[in-house]
């Protein structure tokens, strides 16, 4: 099935790799693009140190989720539109990208707009409406996979947003439910390989939510490298433990650093290379 | 985090089974309700014909698909609003309540004008932005697990719809991801039976979803009553060799009347009927 | 591969219901069989008063561990040939067959000459080896699914036995991994199904391990019934608050009691029956 | 429970990594160990070309296995003792330390005299009986974790080694069920770093049975020695085409010496080696 030139996100449709720009940000070219940021926009002022502190660490793309998909109703649901307001002035203050996961179908026109890169979820991996809609508008389009999806099911949601039009699609690995409980998903790093293989998209990984556990994001990034993987999306706060989500897993802007110290080895090691 | 009484689906918050009427069907009570008809509406002539065999065969609830979700955009979408309007139709000859998923928030209103049990599939099981507004109507929700949830997750959802003012929510659950692949998907018996002791809500199950291959339908469907299911959701077809989709899963109205049969004397085993 | 006739655990290799004796119990007849009793021999008192519980529900078989399987080496390891003995004992004060786990492949000629049908577990569910010298010895076997092992696997490991000499094998499910935390394994209730499709040999479950907490057993027993197992091992203790090992899934004789009135109506439904 | 010194294999019982030699090699040094050869030792023409080309590569143990265990009674078994003789034979003509497979408890005293480091399986990762009486003998012992099992239980199978007299326990994660059809088995990059943080035991990959094709196993690799593996056991094959088991998983000499190359690059990014 996989080996067809009808489906268009395949190397048999096209094999040379799908490459675009975001901006002046080459993406799919030789480097290796990190977009950072916190879990969650919470405030002017954390996006502010946070941006700064991960760019200057060699970040390309600034995240911040406005509205968030939390498994409790009870739980912070994000800033929303303000979220949204803070996280544009943020990127544009430091002239990078903005990527911010979208969770309504009727705010599309709001995201592009405002955002440079829309983030689909796992939650809505197939929420093939939405996809469509993402498929009839211009800005490229972040697409995770689903907590239960085979790498075919992802790739068939990419082509939902192919087959209407838009082809600047990055597919992100965050984990897949698996057997293990020490870490929060399975980091099946078979799933990056094969896409690769199989997809001339690129390829992001996300090892925050995949690890759960900050002391595990940066040898999950460092193997994600090492499989290929073209950009990497990393939560860092200014602050974690003072973070509204996700407190476990976002790192520090120091610990960020150290990352990326590590990264560019072995970036450079595999002939690529991070800012 | 489950035995909080802050959770309205779970009985700490209400030790009562949660009942409620669909037209003069009541959902919940010692009746197991068997809701049935065709992975998709095809054509007004296939539901009329599938609505008089398996009402004839003890269903109470017509089902159907117009808006359908397909792993791959190139797949037979359904008939759309026109499957709607016909599955109505056929509901109303009958005078069954009928049920179908909803793909798209936009469509609410005309979900909740008319259909009886608005379904929400298994990759809309965490769109969250879906229940919420599923929440702020009145039409009872048949809410499935997503492909790679746990039950904690999938009550979770159920609370998105519960804690913004719809409290006629049947949980149902249709299989998940696992390790075999003899079957479509893993028919955990165990999410149900927990779901049950945790929640108050009805709990459903679609054995055929579960199954994938026609032969396992029955046999799925017995162990869940006997595990304590409170309704049924069965793909029968009246000429499933020609169906449009699910072609493998879908039982002949023949065959749904044996399962009926032998679902009755288990249901009436630990003390419920089936009509 | 698994509709090959040069299986002999296939519905190819011979369609009709392998059945045998044991003792004077017929397995894979029109009973359902149920076996039960202790997770661990911990004393002659405890198996005495166990197996007069159990018996008197309706139990023909007599479970118990003597060497056991622990995921920690300092956890209780069972009492070894003592508990052997133990149960040999009390089983043929009652008449009962007896059924036990061998771990050891040196002991395969003690086991053969004390007990009625030796059982594999799930942590040797592929240890070849062990298979077939039990393969080449005339005792009964109960082989336990891996937790890993999928329904094709399963039945290999069977093939092991069978190709050896010894076609009286029972197969026997006892969950598997899966997405699911809330219980201690997965039930799903398609391999039931599958392998009961695919081949002759009869299939038991073992709500026990499946569930990990005695809440849930019962209704997994039942579901079990259901879907066609054709026998049951379930852990009972005369005090399971004092149990040495799996204490939160083992049942009490007045809970066990409970279970079998229910297992016997739902057996009846089915055309079945339980003593 | 993990972080408890009453465990010999955690970081709690002590702090430093646990080193060993094997000859002169030694493990969990800087230097990443690799190990390679086939999947079966054919004959004595197929080991010393496929040793020659290995060794020239830069592996610096010698895998091969004699006793199979296969899915299938039928399937090639291996050479046994015969391919073990033919194994030594050639370990010591290269003056290469020999890994291979045992399936037999009561071949521990021959394994323990011919093999320098014995590697217990997938399907005895949790064959506690065998690991008790590894841990009675002195040879250094290869556990890999079994198809189903978590990085508690298989942490736990090497305490079965360790309290019973051998510390000199090598842990090689070989992938393990998952949701993923793409590949032979999902590989949880995860469970390699939570087993190294855990663990003071040197930690192996097994590349080549998690990714179960050839063109998968060098990304495989690649992201195992970046997560921090201290050992990679590969299989290669001289003639893979005509290779008696696992022939679409075994790589060629000249893509084994591919893979050392980025393998060395990667190593040495991170600050180890690889000879």
């Amino acid at each position: 099935m996989k080996n067809d030139n009808s489906y268009k996100f395949s190397r048999e449709f096209e094999k040379a790799d799908k490459k675009f720009q975001v901006g002046e940000l080459l993406i799919h070219g030789n480097e290796v693009v990190i977009a950072a940021g916190p879990c969650s926009v919470e405030s002017e002022g954390q996006m502010l140190e946070t941006a700064k502190g991960v760019i200057n660490a060699g970040a390309s793309i600034l995240r911040g989720g406005a509205f968030k998909p939390r498994t409790s109703p009870y739980s912070f649901q994000g800033l929303g539109v303000e979220g949204l307001e803070i996280l544009e002035k943020v990127g544009k203050k430091f002239n990078v990208p903005i990527v911010t996961e979208i969770m309504n179908t009727e705010l599309i026109d709001l995201y592009s707009e405002k955002v440079d890169i829309i983030q689909v979820g796992a939650r809505n991996a197939q929420n093939f409406d939405m996809l469509k809609r993402l498929g009839m508008q211009k800005r490229p389009v972040l697409l995770k996979n689903g907590l239960g999806t085979t790498v075919d099911e992802w790739l068939m949601s990419s082509e939902y947003i192919l087959s209407n039009g838009n082809d600047n699609v990055i597919l992100c690995y965050r984990g897949a439910r698996g057997i293990e409980n020490a870490t929060r998903f399975s980091m099946d790093i078979g799933a990056v390989v094969v896409a690769k293989k199989i997809s001339r998209l690129p390829i992001a990984v996300d090892p925050s939510h995949a690890a759960g556990k900050k002391e595990f994001v940066k040898d999950f990034a460092l193997a994600a490298i090492a499989a290929g993987a073209d950009m990497l999306e990393i939560e860092v706060h200014n602050n974690p433990e003072k973070a509204l989500s996700d407190k476990e897993q976002q790192l520090s802007i120091e610990e960020f650093g150290e990352l990326m110290d590590d990264a560019r080895v072995v970036a450079k090691a595999i002939g690529r290379k991070i800012r």
